[in-house]
C-alpha cells in the first residue's frame, strides 16, 4: 500500500477528507480552540481505509495530521500577521512550511456514521485532505509545563 | 520549495536527519518515555533550512514528525504485539501506517550546534528523515484528561 520515492520517503496518499466551517485562509481562525464553541467538524474516511478505524471508539482525543493544501511555498523567516518579529517557521505553526504537513489534537465526539467522525478544534480549510489519525495520550503527548516561547503573549485560551 | 503531486498532496523532502541509539525496529522502545532515562537524541536540520530555527530556543517541548523509513506496508487491522486483540491501525501509534508519517513529542534540550537540536523521547529509529518541527503549545496540545482506549491498560508511565 506504501509507495517511496527515490530519496526513500513516502508519497503520500490521501486517507479521507476534512469538512470545516472554514473556506478560506481568511475564515480560519488562529487555532483551533480560539472559536468558543469550537464548531463540531466532520472527517470522512475513504472506504478503503475504514477497517482501520477499529478500536477508536474509545478514546476521547486524537491527533489529525493533514495535508496544507493552500500553503504558501517557502519563507523559512517571516513575520507572523499578530506578531512584530521575524521567526522561523519552524517556531510557528503557519500553514506554510517546507513540509505541508498539518497537525491539530482534537477532541472526538463520536462516529457520524461508520466513515464519518465528529470532532471540535480544528482549525483547517475545508476540504483538507487527511492523511493520518493517531490515537491521542496523555502518557506522551501531554506536557502542561511546556513553555510556549514567544507564542506566550499571543496565547489565546 | 514546496511541490505538489497530481493529486494536490504535498511531495516530501527531508529537512534534516535523526539520530538515536535504536539500529532496529526490534532496539525501538514502545514509546519515547519508556527509557528512564530516556537518551538524548540528536537532530541534525540540513543547512538550506536552519533559518527556519530562529526563535525555536524559547520552547521547552517541539512535535517533531518524521518518515516511518522502515515501516513495513498495509495491513489495516492487526494484533499489537503487547496486546491479544486484532485493533484498527488508527487507533495504534504502529510505525506501519497508510501514511507512513511518525510524530513526537519531544523535550527540546538546546542547541548542540546552529544546525543540532538536543532532544529527549524519541522512539523512532536512527537517521530517521526529519519532515518538520513544531512547537509544542500547551494551550492547544496538552489534555490532560484524555482517555486512552485500549491503550490504557498497556500504559507505560
Amino acid at each position: 500500500m506504501t509507495n517511496r520515492d527515490s530519496s526513500g520517503l513516502p508519497m503520500l496518499q490521501p486517507i479521507g477528507r476534512i469538512a470545516t466551517p472554514f473556506r478560506t485562509l481568511a475564515d480560519c481562525p488562529r487555532n483551533g480552540r480560539q472559536l468558543d464553541p469550537a464548531p463540531v467538524c466532520e472527517v470522512t474516511v475513504f472506504e478503503a481505509f475504514v477497517p482501520g478505524l477499529g478500536s477508536l471508539e474509545s478514546f476521547s482525543h486524537l491527533i489529525l495530521i493533514y495535508g496544507l493544501h493552500a500553503g504558501r511555498p517557502g519563507e523559512l523567516v517571516f513575520t507572523p500577521p499578530f506578531d512584530d518579529q521575524p521567526r522561523g517557521v519552524f517556531a510557528t505553526r503557519a500553514p506554510w512550511r517546507p513540509n505541508p504537513l498539518g497537525l491539530a489534537v482534537v477532541a472526538f465526539d463520536g462516529f457520524a456514521a461508520p466513515d464519518r467522525l465528529k470532532v471540535r478544534y480544528l482549525d483547517c480549510l475545508d476540504r483538507t485532505p487527511l492523511l493520518d489519525i493517531k490515537p491521542y495520550l496523555p502518557s506522551t503527548d501531554c506536557i502542561p509545563e511546556a513553555t510556549m516561547g514567544w507564542l506566550a503573549k499571543h496565547r489565546t485560551r
